[in-house]
Parts: structure tokens; C-alpha cells; sequence
């Protein structure tokens, strides 16, 4: 007798063992994924297209095709510096197989590690898009202003309202580089390539500003917010699209990990550690 | 008063918080991976010529850039049929987010989910490179048996010897498939372009003998890991190649749950799941 | 050459590999937590108030130390039906090991799965002890309104706003149960007990209303919710003391799924998987 | 029209999204966990009694009810100095949620940091029950050689071939300890309770010797893998109880890192990481 003799489970859930998808389709012999067979994208597209392509459900354009690459090599790797490299390497160094070692650093993608893409993203697209305005995503703050059509005056209002705060702009100034190697890279290629939209005109004027008031750059999230949110985007796979970039890295790392054998690492050592909790208590 | 004043870790474990990387050299303003400027590489190759760089240290020939690229993107997506792809879509409807939900599903890549890459790859180099040919991974199997130079001979030993054993040979057949369509098209695709080394020939040998006896055809398995070690790869990376070309499908998949917004899925009802444990007991 | 000879990282970042501590101080043959030797701790408590002192720094009374146990058994199982468990038999059944697959299930749980405990215990908190009170968590609802000291009144605003918004009070109703039997008896115990403090005084308050005008019963989260409340503990530990209860039943299940030994598990059938994208496109 | 209508899985799997289970019979307002109603389980046993009831299926007896609550306790933490808590620090610094960091922790769970308790209860269970005595686990390493019944000559034999092979002995001796005070109040208990069964035997003869020739104690790990398996546990769940003991610790670290609430941490600063790789190469 199964528990559904005794058991009446509303019909939604029963519904949530059946599934639709519009990503792939499954014959025998045949896979079909967005409309194309697999064989026909192994052999004539790019990989980054692929990529594209199970993301936003069609092919890039060929203007689109050529950036996204750009796109994907520049989050590939910054060195140990990260948590997220760090958290891996540390898994790793337990003798975690690399699937293991892989999924616990993806844990590290917490607010603090991962979060201006996204930050960046919906700053570019509710400042140009919304009517009411949330310079601080999701928390009401100049829902009241009114905001002029240009681009420059926008730019010039967020920036003086992150500094009356004393904010740091997502997308802008990084801990260890005074100029972002990458950004400044991206921000090149884009007026090289004419691939330069509304985001990341705005993104652009940003900087301007900043550089002059405070000598601050664009970083890579917010050259890549600004492009991906050009490509349309929506910035919930900001951080999708950071990880398939960043993965090949991280992988690199996990198998040097592997191959140095070394015992187990650890964040700090036994001399960095001070205690200050009660002194010495006891049970009677 | 640090807990170092009150006890001594031995001298390996101090060390263990310094590092050494090969992979990328991070300076104020100048990011080096492989040798290569970050600038350079985000402007003049591709993505999945970044990966090689990464995973191998070295730039791909032009034919190994091409047959990586085709190799990435044959692992996109299988449908919501793989177990990774379910775990991660059953996290996601959970409510946590996508890194989180990608995460987990990473984790399903167990012995009997994703072995088949890495088993065929150390099949077909033990078979090629060893004196000693060891058929079943790490089992001294064959060991005393001697082996023909001929790659046709090899692939004979090996199909009568798993087949006699009743055992698959990792990297042939397909749950879903007659043919694997994935498989099918790269081994298309290393014939046109002439890109057969040794272990793809014996692949193609293998394959030969299996389907005249019984039927059976290489599968994306088999294909990738042929080609991956004619490339050089050794087989404690297969998973990872898997992963990197896979990932960017589970990213669509976690996207499409999360778009659906519907409750949170179960891999079985009320109705299938029955009790056969003790009947009803009671405490003092 | 380090990288430290190139680049100078800020102090802060310098300061995180240093530790400061209040749980457990180590020295060489000596173990002291939260200020009792683990000795003395192994020999002299139980496990619930080991559990209780980590957490909350200090052991129980007597009487808190009785009902954090009842508390930690009521979460020990609700079978295979919840996502969590759901998803740790996914990953065990593809080979994965005991702690992998435990590490994923606690992934599954988000917002919709295990959002309930910390809910509650915010519901009760916020309503008793802030001047504002914020009857959906973090959102300014009723914040003009005023709230008379009276429990019943708070508990008869509380179902007010709730039911006309027609939304569920988060501790209340159960999917499979009409009445949740851990939830009632855990207010059957806490009145044998006499441990009512004010939170478990409101939730009894809101059940009894509830009850009357829709037949709902309080639940396990509610019930836990309330108690944990007249603890002292923060909502932000719900989740905690919900997996530090939930997790030996995760690990029975996962050893019942390896010992089972089948192929791995779907949550969903070839069958019960439609495909609803694109008709057939092809690359030119 | 589903892919059911296209492709014809094989019914094994069909099976496969049915679930049979022993643990947990749920029907409408009444759960049953092996055999007996939660209810009755809240209010009458102990945390660790249902710990056990979960794990092996029944109640343990009064005596193996007091055990279980001190190994359980004895579990409890190691400070900042453990790999899984280290990586759930790293991970909580980060932003991310309570079960993230934990699940992320437990992932550190790998061969060389947890691997010591399924070790040590391997090395007993197979020395004093099975005809062939592995001493290594799963190698054929003295199968040949013949063992008196004598548990004294058992672990003589053991430490020969262990001190000879010059390998450390799982379950004997610290890194950071020269007496664990754990494993000794472990057995001063066992004792004390007169609770010594076979493997117990073994694990204390070995100490013996083992202090005699090298001035080394048995550990927690070899003080509970005998404990456990005295209980007639299997070694496949050592790891899982130790984790059940271990979480509540692992919980007080994360929210003790979420409380401090610094930026996010690392396991290296800057100045410890050295790159290794080439030098300035560039593309053409």
C-alpha cells in the first residue's frame, strides 16, 4: 500500500513531477536544442554562441557574437585573490574530488563576492529604463526625482548621489588595481567595434565623471553590465554568465591544487587564531 | 595572548597558507595568465582557446582550437533527462539562487553519473601507453597478458574481454540512443578534418568490432575522450572539460525553472512513494 | 618574487587572515569551549545542550534544556516528501558520497522550502518587541498602526492583515495535514511544562483565532518558532537548529538510498517531460 | 505531444521515480518514524536516541543510550583550526546564507581531513571479523598471512606492519595534540561504564603498544570508531556521525562570522602567493 491510499496531496504538486521545457528536445537519436539539431551547432558554431544561444534562446547576431567572446575570456581568472578560487583550492586540498571542489567555490559567489555584475546591471537598466528610478536596487530612494532624458544628467545624479552617501558605484574602482586592466580593455573594444549602446554610454559617462571627481575607473563588472545589459540581459544572469567565464579558471586551479599534493590548507594558521571567549568554567 | 603562544604546529602546515600558482600573476594594474597580458587575450582569441590555455598552459594549434571548439559544445545539454541537470532545477525551485542551485547540481556528477568521460579516457590511453594494460581502471585485470602493436588487435582484446565479462566499455551505447547523434557527428567531423590520433583510432576500432557483434555505436563519451587525449589531456581532467561545456545548459535550465515560478518540484509524488518498514510500535 | 614585492592590498584585507574567537580555544592537549573543557563537557551534559551552549554561548536551564530536546527530535523527519531529502537521494543515487550528498540537500533549502521557522520566529519577535511593527518581514506594512500591549489583540491584527490580504501566517497550516501532530504536541508539552513565555502565548493566541475562522492549526515552524523565541534565540538561527534536527533523518535516508543500490533517480520520467520550444530551424 | 510519445526508456528507470522507504510512514496528521508515532517520540526519548533510532533502525539500549550522547558531544569542535569549518567561514565572509556556508564546509569532508573515523573502524571491523584481514583498506595486503585469535597479537601484528611500512596508524595520534584529551576521556569512560567490546579491545591494545614504542594515544577518531563499532555500526557511517556531532559547531563558527560581519576572508593574503609560470609572452 503506497502513501497515496491514505494521503490526498493538493493537485499543483501533483502537476510538479511533469515538466516543460523549451530547451532541448529528446528523440531517440536526435537532440534537439532551440529549434537546432545538435550536430548542426557541434559543427558550425562558436562556443560562446552556444552559449548565447541556451541563454537567450536565439543565435547572436554576428556584431554580438564577436563581443560575447570578448566577454567570457575577461572574467577567466584573477589569480588566488578570490574567495571563490580560494574556497576551491581549500576543498581541493581535503582530497574533494574536482566536481566537489568546483561546487563548493561557486558557494563563495555570496553578495559580498559576486554581487556588483548584478548590482551594475540593474543600475544601467532601471536608470534608462523604469520610470521611478532605484539607485539602490529594490530600496526606495529617489523614487520621487525626476530624471532628464540625457544620459550625461543621469550619469551626473547617480554619481552625486553615491557620494553624498559615501557608496561605492557598483561596477566602479577595484581593491588591487588603480585602473582595471580589463575594463579599460572592454571599454576599448567597444568604441573599436562601434558596439556601444545605451548601457554602456551611460556606463561611460559614469566613469567620466568619477575619474574626474575621484580618479576612479570602470571595473570589469561594470564594462561587462554595461555590454551585457547593451546584448539585453537581464541582470539575474549576470552572475550566470560571470561563472561560465570564470569555471575554466577555477578548474585550473582546482587541478593545480591536486597535482602540487600538498597537505590541507587552511586561512589562517594556528598563530592567527586569538581567543576571547569566558575563561575557564566549570560543571559542578 | 593567540593560540600560537601555546602551541607549536609543525613547520608543513605553516607553509601551506603561502602559494604557489603557475596560473596567473596579478600586479597593480597588469593581470597575466599563462604568460599572456589579460588585454591581450581578451582581444585577440577565443574562448575556447582561453580554456585550453587555461586547463593545459599552452595556445592550442589551429586544427586543436577548431576540434576543441566543436568538442566544448557537444557537451551543451541533454534535457531535463541527466540527474545533474534535475538536481539543480529541484534546488532552484526551492527558492535559493543560481549559483546556488548550479552548485548542487555539480554534485550529482557521482561514479555512475559522469564517470564515462574519464573511464573511456583512461581506457584508451592505459590500452596505448601502458606496458602493462590495465582494462578496468586501477584493477590488475590483464596484467599479464601481452599486447600487439596493432591498434586493431587492442580493440579486439578489449571488446572480447568486456564483453566476456558482460561488462559496457565505457564510452559505447546510450541509455536513450541507438546512435548517438553527438558521437556520430564528432567522429564525422575528425575524419573531415583529419584530426585522428592514436587513441581515436583505436576508438574507431573499437566501435567497428562493437556494432558488427552487437550493434552498438561510440557515444559522446567515447568520442570526447578519444579526441581529448589525442590532445593531450589526461584523464582527471575529462570531467572538467565535461563540466565547462555543460554548465552553460544547467545555467539555462536553472534560468527556465526559475522563470516558471512554480512551486517547489519533488522527483516523486505522495502516490509513489510507499512504506516497508516496521508497523506501528509503541514506548513504555 | 612574491606578489606582495608588486602590490600593496589594503590593511583590512591583511587583518582577515587573523581570527578572532569565542567558541573554542585551543591549546596542546587541551580543548576549552565557550569556557568549559570538552573533558568535562563530554562526560558531564547531553548532546541538546551542547548544541544549546555553541550556539547560545551558555548552558540551559534545566527547564530549557528538557524542551530544546523535545524541539531538535520534533524536526528529526517528514519522510521522502520534502526537497531537501528529495534531493540528497538524487545526488546519493548517482554515486556521490555521504557528505556530498548531504551537502546538496541542505542547498534545497531556500526561500519556499525552510523559510517558515525563521518567519515565524520574526512574526512573533517583531510583533512583540518593536515599536514598529512589521507584520510581513522587512516590509513597511503597518507601520503607522498602533498596537495596543494586549496579546490577543496583536494576534487578532496579525490574522486580520493576513487573511485580507489572503496570504498564510508563516507557522500556520500544513500542506499534507489538517493538524500537524508535532506542532500540537510540542503546545501539548510546553503547557504540560509550563513553558509559555510570551511568543508561544501569541502563536496560541493566533491558532485559536485561526482555528475558528478557517480550521488551521499551528505547525511544526510555528510551534518550534514560538518556543525557540521564548529562548532568546534569534531568527536568524531558526534554520540552524531546523537543520541541526533535520540532518540525521537526511543521513538515514541518503544510507537507505546507497543501500538500495539502484540507478539513479529522476524527479521526472521521459514521459512526464514535454518539450515546448522552437519548431526546427537550421544554420545556413 | 511529450518525448514519452518519441523515445521508450527502459522500465528500470521508470521504476525509478517510485521510492520504497523504511524510515518515515507519512498519512494525514500521523507520522510514523520507524514504528513509532513522532509524538510519542518528542515527548519520551533523548536527541541522540533518536539520532540512533534513524540511523540503525531501533532504540539503543539504556547503556548504548548513554554512550552515543558522549561520542556524539566528543564530536563537537575543533575551533577555527578544521578545514570544514575553515571553508564555511570562507564561504559565510562571503554573504552567503547559513546553509550554504554549512553545506560548502561539508564539502571539505574529503579523503584527508575526515577520512580517519570510516579508517579506524575499517581497520577493526576487518581485523576482528573477516577471515581475510585487509590492513590497508581494500588493498590485499596480508591476505595470505594468518592471524591467532588473540586480540593482543592482532595489534601487535597491526602495529608491525604499520611502523614498518612507516604509515601513520588511522585513529592514533594528533597534529596538534601529543594526548587527545578527547580519545583518553573517551576511553577513561568506556571503563568507567564498563563498556568494552571487542574492537574497544583492539583499539586499546594497539594504544598500548603504539605508547610504548612511539609515545603515541589514540585519538577521537580511534576512540569513537571503536566506540561505534562496539555498537555495530558500519564504518560507511562513521563520516555521518561525525558530521551529526560536528554541524552544531560548524553553525557556531558561521554565525560568529556573520555576527563579526568584516569583509570577506581568505586563506592566503597577497604577500603568501608567489606565481610561478612563464614570463611576458604575447600574441602576434
Amino acid at each position: 500500500m503506497t502513501n497515496g491510499d491514505k494521503i490526498k496531496e493538493n493537485s499543483i504538486n501533483n502537476d510538479l513531477s511533469k515538466i516543460k521545457t523549451a530547451i532541448t528536445d529528446i528523440e531517440s537519436n536526435k537532440i534537439v536544442t532551440r529549434g537546432y539539431s545538435q550536430e548542426d551547432l557541434i559543427a558550425n558554431i562558436t562556443f560562446p554562441d552556444m552559449v548565447y544561444l541556451l541563454l537567450k534562446g536565439d543565435l547572436p547576431s554576428p556584431k554580438e557574437s564577436k563581443m560575447f567572446n570578448h566577454v567570457l575570456i575577461s572574467f577567466c581568472d584573477h589569480g588566488v585573490t578570490s574567495p571563490s578560487t580560494q574556497t576551491s583550492r581549500l576543498i581541493a586540498s581535503s582530497g574533494s574530488p574536482l566536481n566537489v571542489a568546483l561546487s563548493g567555490g561557486l558557494l563563495s559567489f555570496g553578495k559580498k563576492h559576486a554581487g556588483a555584475i548584478e548590482d551594475s546591471m540593474s543600475l544601467f537598466q532601471e536608470a534608462l529604463n523604469d520610470d521611478i528610478f532605484d539607485v539602490y536596487n529594490f530600496e526606495n530612494y529617489v523614487n520621487s526625482k525626476d530624471f532628464d532624458n540625457s544620459i550625461d544628467e543621469i550619469a551626473n545624479d547617480i554619481v552625486d548621489i553615491y557620494l553624498n552617501d559615501n557608496k561605492k558605484i557598483p561596477g566602479f574602482g577595484h581593491r588591487y588595481h588603480t585602473k582595471d586592466p580589463r575594463g579599460a580593455k572592454l571599454m576599448d573594444i567597444v568604441r573599436e567595434e562601434d558596439f556601444i549602446g545605451k548601457h554602456t554610454k551611460l556606463a561611460l559617462a559614469i566613469e567620466k565623471i568619477l575619474f574626474e571627481k575621484k580618479g576612479i575607473h570602470i571595473n570589469i563588472d561594470g564594462a561587462n553590465g554595461a555590454i551585457l545589459s547593451d546584448m539585453g540581459f537581464s541582470s539575474s544572469l549576470g552572475l550566470g554568465i560571470f561563472m561560465i567565464g570564470r569555471i575554466p579558471g577555477i578548474l585550473a586551479h582546482v587541478n593545480e591544487e591536486i597535482t602540487q599534493k600538498e597537505g590541507f590548507r587552511k586561512f589562517c594558521n594556528i598563530d592567527d587564531i586569538s581567543y576571547c571567549g569566558y575563561e575557564d568554567k566549570h560543571l559542578d
